[in-house]
């Protein structure tokens, strides 16, 4: 089999690693926006080859993953639908849903297509970002997935399974809205502790001296591209004002009891924040 | 040397670990408040004996470190130093040093306690978290060093600095202040950040198959305990309010941007908030 990766950043840098180290395709075909990008994946062996014509590159595969940015992906994917016929099959691994599926409602070659959102990654991006085994256990979501042709459904469940991840169905609209609440508002609250930190700690010695585990981890996200994340906001922006609404109305909460001394009502939000122990252990 | 270690938890329980582990002391005596704790300290061989009477533990050992939560601190420290001569030593391990240091300030044995913070820990609790190598490369802080007496400070800075520490000396105020930026600001952002996706996310199934790692290592901090946490926030409560109040305009700047749809300025601030990579890389 034959893959063609279009963006080798870090998810389709890793998945085509992921691809390989699994057997699952002998020839992996890159196309990447960026030169530089493109050499270096070339070289960290992501791809065997960079083919800058899209329709070429399209063409030649048995399976093609969409690995841009959000708001390239609007103009891209529909441009690989263009290029396709069956048996060939199209994925995204994009974090938003809906505006993309609307996008390419209509098109001829809409069965082909797979909306994906494998549920991993990391705050860094670019083709050395690429590592193999980043979606071991993770979830992948297929959005809408009715609306696929059977075959092509079943390709991905078999590539997926094949990396170890576990297939969760939502449609478009819960999948907006669930990652909202649990991937995309941490993204905010990260990029504002960061703010908050560089703000107020001027002395940038003393945020590295006093930087222990626990701010690292909570901070680390802050680390993560806007040409990336920027597009994801946009394309979510209602569930994303929504679940950031309630977690200023928390974080005021959280600061009315600290200021009035209520530490009997503080001691109680903490314990009941401490849930999340249960879910996530 | 004999060391002895009152509170026998994350902090106090993995310092006796990594001590011994040092070959720096031969024999380890426990006090504990809860008999629970006890018991699984000394099964976990976290200390050698229990001993229930403070001035009997206190008196056989030639090093005293109290790992008690910051309220037991109030009362414990200056207990313990009712008990010291020299050439006893004794530490605590606070993540807050104002209210503490105040409290000791006038007792006779005052020149015997070193103040250290040792920036390490996780979002456990209890002797089952006590894990050795918590310290290494972490950084510890000593305040108001120049209160200690000069052989107390020595074998401090040479017990640490055996646990591969890297030791920072602040006044007790700049502590509390540095503290509350980089450490104690973080932990709120993530007990909000908990009980708005458990306000948010009903479905909890949801919350643990969409958390990727982001999410997870964002959220991490909400299992910490309020008892550990409450007396933190509180003495430390002014400079907390105050950082607080920043992130919440920090928050509030972002969710105007994105309801303005102003992303250029969102791009500007989340690369702004991307400096956090050169100081934490």
């Amino acid at each position: 089999m034959t893959i063609t990766i279009i963006g080798l950043g870090l998810i389709g840098g890793s998945l085509a690693l992921s691809l390989r180290q699994q057997g699952l395709a002998r020839h992996f075909v890159g196309v990447e926006a960026s030169l530089a990008h493109a050499r270096r994946a070339l070289e960290l062996g992501l791809v065997d080859e960079i083919e800058t014509d899209l329709s070429t590159a399209v063409r030649q595969a048995d399976f093609i993953v969409v690995a841009v940015p959000m708001d390239a992906m609007l103009a891209v994917l529909p441009a690989v639908l263009d290029a396709v016929a069956p048996p060939q099959v199209v994925i995204d691994v994009g974090s938003t849903k809906q505006a993309l599926l609307a996008a390419v409602a209509r098109h001829p070659r809409r069965g082909r297509f797979v909306a994906a959102h494998p549920m991993a990654g990391t705050e860094h991006s670019g083709p050395e970002a690429a590592v193999p085994g980043l979606f071991d256990g993770k979830t992948v979501v297929l959005c809408d997935a009715e609306q696929s042709d059977p075959d092509a459904v079943q390709l991905v469940e078999k590539l997926f399974g094949a990396l170890a991840m576990r297939l969760l169905c939502l449609d478009a609209a819960a999948h907006d809205l669930h990652t909202a609440y649990v991937s995309h508002i941490s993204h905010i609250t990260s990029f504002a502790l960061a703010l908050t930190v560089l703000e107020k700690e001027k002395e940038e010695q003393r945020i590295f001296d006093l930087a222990s585990g626990g701010f690292a981890s909570t901070v680390r996200l802050a680390k993560s591209s806007p040409a990336m994340w920027v597009p994801i906001l946009r394309q979510n922006r209602l569930n994303v004002l929504d679940v950031l609404d309630e977690h200023l109305h928390q974080l005021q909460h959280l600061r009315k009891l600290l200021a009035r001394e209520d530490y009997g009502s503080l001691t109680q939000q903490i314990e009941q924040a401490n849930h999340i122990r249960k879910i996530l252990p």
